[in-house]
């Protein structure tokens, strides 16, 4: 009976944790190709373009792979459609550059966290969860750009680490949302270990926020 | 010399064909994209995020065709910019029907005019057009959402026929605009046959305009 118990919570935190990073993925490429059109050239255009497609072809990974387990990836993502579309409502970028820091900022701390958090589902579902994190280049676009705006125009640096800041505010208060809202998920987190295991955790994800804020010249 | 200078016109018109359309093809992937936003429910929002893709992958096949023969793709864009972009501007749906009329009404012209014109051109550049001209599966998407809407809402087939006239009204100002500013392009559609064959060109893409609209339920 534990173990059966057991099983049943995993499975619908698995489910919902993919439902949550299906429905990331989407967001994510909607983001993109929608700001490609705010591309300042057409090379710029292109690259956001191209990123933008290799997040859907993440998200369509998820999808098939739920499906495949007779799981509607529809319903999967509904829970968690009103948080992440509150979050991309409260941070929608002014501007290009904005939105690159938003882009790298934004879906790497949310990338770590699912990397942690991977780590505790079983081995197929943890397989598709790592190889759909993997960066669709953005990364590094988003630093070049980054930098040599910063380069050209050093009061811009002010604003822009203003605005990585206010991102992490605002994810941290949607992650809270969902944990109150969605206790299979929270039971996942817990799984990771005790609290001392979560705080190492919480600090890996926190330490390496600032070396991303450091290298695109910010202060975090 | 003539045999030159036929190839040096061909060439200049086989690049400007190639530019026109990868610029199309972008053009489309970022509206398609866009629109998704608009999309009323999560299965559609993810039907247009995978046409979207299929428009970006032709962009890409024409993109590094190019770059293969040693064309800087950008450069060869470049030209027909200002014509899309006005006409996208010109023509901004008002709401998630208007997108899908725009889509489908708008797209299938243009890929017919393409499909014309290619009949001229060497066999390799033929092939690339012919096979990126492919429907990415929006037509029966956008037919079957348009019926059903007005079905359900019959005061909505004025509005959306005005809007398809519209749409090819605009569509054939910035053709015009271009073949007054590209004389390559121009003598490629010269080179489709004399006066006669031009207007039979000319009938069949309004006869097939026709049809679609009236797939659509509208008047055209």
């Amino acid at each position: 009976m534990a173990d059966e118990a057991t099983t049943a919570v995993s499975d619908v935190a698995t489910v919902d944790l993919l439902g949550l990073l299906a429905y990331g993925e989407l967001t994510a490429f909607e983001r993109m190709a929608t700001d490609a059109r705010m591309a300042p050239t057409l090379g710029d255009k292109i690259a956001l373009a191209s990123m933008a497609t290799g997040e859907f072809s993440h998200f369509m990974a998820i999808h098939d792979y739920l499906r495949s387990r007779s799981i509607d990836p529809e319903r999967a993502m509904e829970p968690f459609i009103p948080a992440l579309t509150a979050f991309h409502n409260l941070t929608a970028p002014a501007d290009w550059l904005e939105s690159l820091v938003k882009a790298y900022v934004g879906d790497s701390i949310a990338a770590d966290f699912y990397r942690e958090i991977a780590a505790v589902l079983p081995g197929e579902p943890r397989e598709l969860v790592l190889s759909v994190l993997a960066d669709t280049g953005h990364a590094a676009f988003a630093v070049e750009k980054v930098r040599a705006a910063i380069a050209t125009n050093p009061t811009l640096a002010g604003r822009l680490a203003l605005w990585g800041r206010r991102l992490v505010g605002e994810a941290l208060t949607q992650a809270q949302r969902v944990a109150a809202d969605r206790d299979a998920l929270t039971a996942l987190l817990v799984g990771v270990g005790d609290l001392e295991t979560l705080a190492a955790m919480f600090t890996r994800i926190i330490d390496a926020h600032g070396e991303r804020m450091a290298a695109l010249g910010l202060s975090a």
